[in-house]
This record gives structure tokens, sequence and C-alpha cells, in this order.
């Protein structure tokens, strides 16, 4: 089976997911019979909503980032793989809800332990996914010897569950959490680069 | 005619369907003046919506994954496959209709139904496009031999006809068919991957 | 400059076109406090917006059809060519609107106007569109030999033109030149298929 | 790192937020209870939301088109390119925000304001990228070579940037400087045309 179109496919999705987002952003139109007016105080009412906005479109930039370099030290693709991206995909699009929920309540508790839940089981799904490709390529897999001891991969889930109970304490703890994985992350995975690199030379 | 333009459409068009379902995903923002709360029972509330979200999200997934082996083993696509394309595209794209519906009304009789009368619709679009292009390939179709006796494609049509009625008798029968057929198909197509892997050999 | 992007970029824009107009097609949800119930009849309220979802899906089909055809006939890109492009892809993507219009209004008379308007600029744009191409390619176009006389583009045009005002006579006349066009183009352009594939077997 | 996924999911990302603006254009549904009717007159009241509209899927349609332009200029991309692209289409993201807010205030002067700053981060994000390109190519940049002195790259940011405050003095001359860098960019960016085709002739 070929990559390219599940590459297609999930950039597809990713792509739409990162977009419409942002269709939560909107200033309440005025009421009818009122006067067209508009202030900067409307868009101070929309700050949580596009604080989450932001979270949101770094993590699917980081997620498609990812996606990216381990489909690039991916060579053929069974039908286990697929439907493990199909399982990464579903988790990655209740993004949209679970922002848009947390920025509508301001933030409020059970949104932000929701959206730590998500971001938890994508970061399960995304290691599933993974290991069935390293499953697939055997012993001398390229993937395994690019991702290494993984260290950024298995913080990540665990900061997310210490998070979602965290959130109960104090919401600002578990959003703090969130924003310092994304900030791991935002160094690009080098990893893998390196070991791609390194076998082009060779 | 190529048929990347045609597969890369229909990727661009089911990566939308299998994404906006979410939209209707939302728990209704709090009333203007009332605090910003938000509660685990709102999530509740909001069950039915996400079950069908789940399935019709695998639904769309296995008519990816079933397209992509199909459109691999087709060499040449005419105007009849184009248009027998679309025609099933038209009614993956109701999807989002049906899914809402039954979600927003907790699961009640005529949607359940209606969910069921267009997955019969799409199952039998498939079933045209299909025939399509094995008419194309014309005999040793490679399609024809992929799919041999063809018995899923043959049981889906029929368990959603046997659904649609039995959802006025008990919607709970119909979705149990659906979810039956969904896990009948979660298994990858390996008639077509045998079948190419074989030519490929040979 | 490459055709792929652009081909990659319109059919990406006619995909989320054709998708997004399903999501005018919504029961109201049931009214707070009330049961949830569902009705066929509650189908019935849908039937018009659901007529012109079907229309616009076929003309957006059609449109997808020829630009495919039309971009096989086509070697370079300039930047005429890339903003006819665009201009074309304008008026398409204001097919949502005129669709929900017409169909929210049960088919009243200025929203079948005005569907009839923009299907009359899109097809202008479609033949600027054809025309550029046309005259990149110069003396001995491959388009303009595929193409021919063109009668189903002067046709299609002329007809959106009198079904304008005629909206305004009966609406039933109109949407019937609507219906009456999108059937003449539903046979595949052979035209251009077959100059490509005469020159291929030169 | 291939360059391929970064175009393809510009590509997705840019042809949603260029479609997903026409949602905002829809005439209010008539009142539960009252008849079905509909006129010009609705049409009027939402030229506002139409001008923006055709405003950003110019300004939308200039950035796919300078992208496209910028990467056939670029051979490889690098981790600091990727992310340097997606700041760039998360200010490009917010275009349906800004435009929905202008188009429903009527042009009230804070949305055209902050309408003008969007334009303005995004023409720096667009900076910053192109430097980024630039650095990576390192002496004998293709892509410095191709834009020269870059003056309109320089006059946008600048007009935006002037255009934010004079939208508190006078609306129309901030849209004025909006309409006027669009005219400006509508003319294709022939110096990275150009260029290639001086290298690909040498």
């Amino acid at each position: 089976m070929e990559k390219n179109r599940l590459e297609a496919f999930s950039d597809g999705v990713l792509a739409i997911i990162i977009t419409i987002m942002v269709l939560e952003l909107k200033v309440p139109p005025p009421e009818a019979g009122t006067p067209h007016t508009a202030s900067l105080s409307d868009l101070k009412e929309l700050l949580p909503v596009f604080y989450s906005y932001v979270l949101s479109f770094i993590y699917v930039g980081i997620y498609w980032n990812n996606h990216h370099n381990m489909f690039h030290a991916t060579q053929r693709v069974t039908g286990g793989i697929l439907w493990a991206n199909l399982h990464l995909l579903f988790w990655l699009s209740l993004f949209p809800f679970t922002t848009a929920w947390a920025g509508n309540t301001h933030l409020a508790t059970t949104p932000v332990a929701v959206y730590g839940f998500v971001l938890l089981m994508a970061a399960i799904a995304y290691y599933i996914l993974q290991r069935a490709i390293i499953a697939q390529q055997g012993t001398g897999s390229l993937l395994a010897a690019a991702i290494g001891r993984d260290w950024k991969g298995k913080i990540s889930p665990a900061s997310y569950l210490a998070a979602v109970p965290l959130a109960f304490v104090s919401t600002w703890i578990a959003i703090g959490l969130y924003v310092l994985v994304a900030f791991m992350w935002l160094v690009p995975d080098r990893r893998i680069e390196c070991a791609l690199a390194g076998q082009e030379k060779s």
C-alpha cells in the first residue's frame, strides 16, 4: 500500500482541524435594531477563546510536524498502520470541541480537564501508531533508531495524566503543563531528521 | 484521464466530511449574564451526539480505506467512473446531516432509520462505482479478481435494508446492525491487498 | 510555473465548497425542555434545502470535471491564468450562499434569480479562464482544438441570462433552465478527452 | 525534509480559509410562522459582509500566489522554515474572524483597525518566512536574487501600520489603503518568475 494517500488524507484532516477551530472565534452580532457598534472590549471577552485557539493551533502544528517526520521514516503502510493513523486523527478531531468549550467557559475547571484528557488520548494514539510502524519495520527499524529512548514521547502523556486531576486543584497548573509540553515539542524532532540524514549519507 | 486528481478530490471531500461532523459536538454556551460554569453533566447531554460521531467517523474511515484499495486496483478513469465516484461522495456528504440529526434527537426512531437509509444509498453507490470500474477493466479485471465473491459488499446493504424498517420496532436493533457491519469492515480488505501483492510478485 | 499546485488548490477549494453546503441541511434542534422527538415531516420541511443542495452538488461536480479536463489540456500556467482561475473559484465559492438562501426561503423569487446570477458569473469566469489558457497556448492550441465550437459553453450562460429575469415571471421556469443545463453537462466533455486521446495516439 | 507536504498542507489550510469565510454570508432565516419571503433589500444588508469577503478572498489569493512562487524558489525545508510557515498560516487563519467582524458591524472603526492589525502581522510573518528561507539558502540564494529590493514587501506592512491608527480618524482611509495594497499585489510577482526562468535557461 502506498503511503502518499495516507499522508495526503492526514494533511487534509489536520488542515481542516487547524482551520475550523477559528470558527469559534466570533463576536456576537449586534442585536436587531441596535446600531452597529464594536469596541476593543468586545475583543477582551474573546481572549480566553483566542488563547485556547493559539494553544490548540500550536498542538496541531506539532502533531503535523511529528507526523510528517514519522512517515518520512516509514516505507510501507499496512492495514494496521492505517487504522492506527485514523485512531490518532479521531482524537485530534476532538480538539476543536475541547478548544471551543474551554474558551467559551473562560477556562472553567471541567473543560480544562477534558482538554487534557483529549491531549492524553491523542498522545497515546500517537504512541500506538509509532509502535505499529516499528513493529512493521522489524529489527533494524529506521523509526526505532530515530526516536531512540523517546523521552519527549514519554514525558508528554505523563504530564497530561497529571494535569487532568490537577485541573480540579487549579486550572492554571493544568494549563501551565499543557503550555510547557507544547514548548518542549516546538523544538523540531531533530532525532528523526538526524537519523535520516545519517542514513542518506551512508 | 488520470486517477490522481480523482483520488485527491475524493480524499479532500472525505477529509472534510469526517472533520465537519465534529462541529455538531458543542456544549451550548452559557446564557448572557450567567457565570461561566461547566460540568461533566454537560458532557453527558452530548453523549448521543458523541456516539453517532464515533460511528460515522469509523464509517467514513472504512469508506476511505476501501476507496483507497479499490483505486489502487484501478488504472484508467473514464467519465462514467468519475460520475459514479461523485455519486458515492454525494451520499457520504449526507453523513454529517444524519449524524447530527440522530445525535441531537438522542437517537430517535426516524433519524436512526434515515441514518440507515443514507448508509444503504452509500453502499449501493459504492457497488455501482465498483461495477463501473470492473466494466471498464473488462475480462481479466484486476478488481473483479480482487473482490472475489464480495460477501461483505453484499451483507452490508442487506443489513441496512433490514435495519431501516427495524428501527421502527426498536432503534437498538438498527443501531446494533450499523455497529456490527462497521466491525465487519474494520478488518481491512485483505482480498485486494493480496491480489495486488500476488500480481506484483508475478 | 507548475500546474500541479494550481490543480491541488482548486481541488481543495472545490472539495470544501461541495461539502460545506451540506451544513445548511439541518433539522432545527428541539427547544429546551421539550422531549427529543423527530418525524419524517421534519424532513419534508427540509426538502427545498435538499433539492437546492443536490442541484449545487451536481453543478460543482460538473465544474470540477470540466476544470479537470481543461487543465489536462494545459501545459503552462501564467500569472494571468492563475488569477483567472481564482476568479472562477470566487464565483463558485458563492454557491453555498445562494444554495442556502434559495433553500431556506423555499425557492422564493429573488434567491432563485440570484442563484442564476451567480451561475452566470461562474460561467463567464470559466469562459475567461478558457480564453486565457488558449491565448497562452497560441496558434495550434490543444485546448482550442479540443473545445471546438464549444456550443455547450455558449448555451449555458445564455440560459442563465434568460433565467434570471424569467425567475420573476415563474421560479419554475428558471429552476427548469438550471436543471436542463446541468443535465446537458452531465454528459462528460468527450471533446477534450477525444482530442487528447487523438494527440497521444499520434 | 521534503517541501511537497509543506506545500500540500499550506494549500489545504489556505483553501479552507478562503472558503469558510463565505459561511458568514448568510441571510437571516425567516422567523418561524412567517411566510418564506426574500427580497433584494435582504442582500443590501449583506453588502458590507460581501465587500469584506471579496477583499479577504483577494488577499488570501495573493498570499497563495506569493507562497507558491516563494516555495518554487526553495529547495530544502528546515524545522525553522516549517514553523515560520505555520506562523504565517496562523495569522492568515484569523482572516475569517476579522472579515466577519468587520462585515457584521458594517465596517465599524475597531474591527477595521483590527483587520489591518492582522494584515500587518501576516505581512511580518511572511517576511520572517522569507528571511528564514534566504538564511537557509546562504550566499547566492535564489530567493534573495529573485525578490531583489522587495519594495512591495516593504510598502505593504508600512501601509498596514499606518492604516491601523488612521482607521480611528476615518475607516475609509484605512480601507482605501487595504484596497490599494491589494491592487499593488494583484500584478503577479514577476521578479521570482523571471529569476527562475533565467536560471532554467542558463
